[in-house]
């Protein structure tokens, strides 16, 4: 059996149990009931991933960056060049990008992991924090034709799988979704559109700096490249035909965290249309993710709406790198500390609301 | 000259130069210009507010909870016994309420503040995390006549200014707006109310568990109380009238850090409406300010929009305590470490975004 396969049949939902404690929990706390809004459904959420109540609090989180060049960069569909995928990957991997200020922060280690860059990565002083698990250099262009073979879609994905299993095996307790590709938004509008239905002009967004006349050009590439998966309903296939390379390692990385019920925290539209994929792959597995922010691309609040995630933050960011999921990180950890630390009603002496008179 | 108006006269605004060095150090970061939305602008709006850019990250955050009892209970606009307020400052002065796991993740002092509790407050084993300025106990009904006398609205707004002082000297670095204080939506919707000249019926709130009868109620206390401010401008006489003493030491808390240019987070619609009465005491102080989160009560919104100020959080959530606002420190040191730390596309060799073809 393909690791792909038993990581998909060993995946199970949350546990009812734990969910409904971390629900019941929540009212002896000394606060109103429901006063804490998102962050008492984040405690419960977390609770059921783990399948204990209270939740542990994640003390270990670990953020992965997949990062992978596209063949569709040529139809002109972002003013970026296609260098700046290696560019970054080494700025990352030498800590001077956002998500490594972030990182830091958190004390959480960043990973980068060449899944599908175009050229080779100079990566001197990267200590480690680098991974090459190159599958191919860039995707074809999925203007024209099916952007991986289905053996490279599912080596890419296993990619992810690994990554997550490794990190959880070195003792990290929160998981969080990375990418860098220049270009890596127009496949995340095909799959948005291809596993919601949804119009491609309604999925497609201006990435980062995209003009009405590319724009135009790129809303017709998804289009085209949607309209080829038509009849297609195996996951994989749709990947293969319309996706990328780091999409695929962050569909592995969203299952492998389920698989080992270790929350991981899903950042912009390119991981939310990662996770597309992966709820196909197996629906159990949404039951471990969480929504870090809303993506200021489109295809983010579809995406996040067709899994049934509202998101923790929505500061108009669309940097990607992960870091509005890094940044969401404190509020995962607040929500689980609160159902371990507050004190109840009854513990604390303190009155609880009248009835009406 | 009174400690009030020494701390207003000495309140300056946004330093213009250190705001536009931020805003042109944005530009230069690896990231695409604006990528990450409201981070952005709050890094900015630290640099203005410290004078300085890069900002100083902000290392040693203080929460100060200042807690009071208001005259309106006898109104049944609560179904909260009044009691609870003490037994709240005691839950938080010794550890267990929620602001206080909110604070120890952060690494931030709780201060408990008893600025207008009505009854005797049992702080054994507070270990000096609470302080005895009771100014009063408890409010006049406001709903009857004014709700403090200008001599307690005065002593309360110098306890706030007094205490961010003493926080500041003894290193914090970010102050955090906190309260308790049963029945203190009522009061916090008629300043907001009264100073932004909006519908009482607008900006009442069901406050923590409120039904259709009890929320008609307050509502008329509130219209009432806001219609003898009719010809009142003077902003302290405002507070005097509708106020609460928690909300008096909440407005010079926040020109006590403004005055210090150390930045302070409004939480929810007790601190914002806090923050009217503030800035309209010193309208320069709006720029050391920022607003942590959106609280579900609807006065909040009103008050933020009419100080100009965008939330960062919206997570539905109506607390108190300084909840809201402590779960957004994690942010604004994001923001300030973002200007520090990250490369820019000179020093990391990236290549930038090209102009269309």
């Amino acid at each position: 059996m393909t690791l792909l396969q038993a990581s998909c049949d060993d995946i199970r939902g949350a546990s009812i149990e734990a969910t409904s404690a971390a629900e019941q929990r929540q009212q002896q706390l000394t606060k109103p009931a429901g006063s804490l809004g998102a962050l008492e459904s984040l405690g419960s959420r977390l609770a059921g991933s783990q399948g204990t109540c209270p939740p542990r609090v994640p003390a270990r989180p670990a953020i992965a960056v997949f990062a992978g060049d596209h063949g569709v960069h040529a139809q002109g569909v972002t003013p970026w060049p296609q260098e700046v995928t290696r560019q970054m990957v080494a700025n990352i991997a030498t800590g001077g990008a956002v998500i490594c200020v972030l990182g830091r922060q958190l004390g959480a280690e960043v990973l980068v992991v060449d899944v599908g860059v175009a050229g080779p990565v100079d990566v001197a002083g990267a200590d480690g924090r680098f991974l090459d698990r190159n599958v191919g250099r860039g995707t074809a262009d999925l203007a024209i034709g099916a952007a991986l073979s289905r053996e490279q879609a599912v080596a890419a994905l296993e990619v992810g799988i690994a990554v997550a299993h490794d990190l959880v095996d070195q003792g990290a307790d929160l998981l969080v979704t990375g990418e860098m590709g220049i270009a890596n938004t127009t496949p995340a509008a095909a799959l948005v559109a291809a596993f919601t239905g949804s119009d491609p002009a309604r999925v497609t967004g201006r990435g980062t700096g995209v003009d009405d006349a590319l724009f135009a050009r790129k809303v017709e590439v998804v289009r085209r490249a949607v309209e080829r998966t038509g009849s297609i309903t195996e996951p994989v296939a749709v990947l293969a035909e319309v996706g990328g390379l780091e999409h695929a390692a962050l569909a592995g990385f969203l299952l492998g965290g389920a698989q080992r019920r270790v929350p991981v925290i899903i950042d912009g539209v390119i991981a939310a249309s990662a996770a597309l994929v992966a709820a196909a792959l197996s629906p159990a597995a949404v039951d471990h993710w969480v929504a870090g922010h809303l993506s200021a691309e489109p295809g983010a609040r579809v995406a996040l709406d067709h899994l049934g995630l509202e998101p923790l933050l929505d500061l108009g960011m669309r940097l990607g790198e992960g870091s509005g999921a890094a940044l969401a990180v404190p509020l995962v950890q607040s929500a689980a500390r609160i159902l371990n630390e507050v004190a109840t009603f009854d513990s604390a002496g303190v009155t609880g609301k009248q009835p009406p008179a």
